[in-house]
């Protein structure tokens, strides 16, 4: 049960969003760039991060959304699954590895990112937007996974619902659509 | 020294909105709203609010930068130290303690607050936006300040910096002037 009166048919995120639209317009369009504006890094890669993170801090919504996104973007499921468990260990590039691990470390405490972290990632072919970018997404979930929980959003009913929900960030992204996310639901 | 090469004479998060101007502008427009919109609370409570969460997370930069924008809003140096010292000792208002108290555990983590936090705050006549927003700039200064760390931005030389910063924040605001911080500085 939120701790503010949001819509129910509108889980996690969804609901905070409408409930302020003037602070959610930013917030979305620092998403959009960030995950889905022009990288070196592919979209599956930056919703890693968003994944790892969001994993890391607990965040069930955020977690599940972002690993269904990354699921449909790659056409499999078990990158996210294993990156969840095991960033070293995971089906993905070396520099990869050394991204996520940064951002595992933002999510903890900024603090925490060494200069043998960056070096590392340096040394596996990361440039230095692409580190910043890692820096940054990161920071941004930890602003959403915070915003989620701390409102005490629901999740939904049916696991479903992130699958409508990934087909919606992938196809359309993170601008709000005129008519909310309900027209999706028919689909 | 930074990780990214950033502009020598812009220390913490200014350098970091040079580097990158296209995600620095959601950011801008997003703490305006939120620290110098139109609300309920405070410009001074809410930079309060963002005082609390750099101070708990440690950050130097964004914790001496929104200290010394209480101090100029409220023309006075105490409640800030105060409230960085304890908040329920400090002089604010009892719905303040209990804002900055929320703001403090979702800054740990958003699953920290509970139903008796939002209760207590809602006692002390906190409103349900207000409840919103305070949650929403801990949110965002978790990001701010994992930002700032996580890239190793540097402190400035010297700390009549922030006097400086704090007169450009609560005159000007948080979005980008024309000529960048450089002409601020000759007053």
């Amino acid at each position: 049960m939120p701790y503010i009166p949001l819509e129910s048919h509108l889980p996690g995120i969804t609901g905070l969003l409408e409930y302020r639209r003037d602070t959610a317009q930013p917030i979305r369009e620092l998403t959009e760039i960030l995950l889905r504006g022009p990288s070196s890094l592919t979209r599956g890669e930056r919703e890693l991060i968003a994944t790892v993170v969001s994993n890391g801090n607990q965040c069930k919504f955020c977690s599940a959304a972002h690993a269904a996104t990354v699921d449909m973007l790659l056409g499999e499921h078990e990158t996210s699954k294993q990156v969840k468990a095991d960033i070293l260990t995971a089906p993905v590039s070396e520099k990869m590895k050394a991204l996520l691990t940064i951002a595992d470390k933002v999510r903890e405490d900024g603090k925490l990112v060494t200069t043998a972290h960056i070096e590392k990632a340096k040394a596996e072919g990361a440039t230095d937007i692409e580190i910043h970018d890692t820096v940054l997404i990161a920071g941004l979930f930890c602003l959403y996974n915070r915003y989620v929980d701390g409102m005490a959003t629901a999740m939904p009913e049916d696991n479903g619902y992130f699958t409508v929900l990934a087909d919606r960030l992938v196809n359309h992204g993170y601008y709000r659509l005129p008519q909310g996310y309900d027209h999706l639901k028919k689909h």
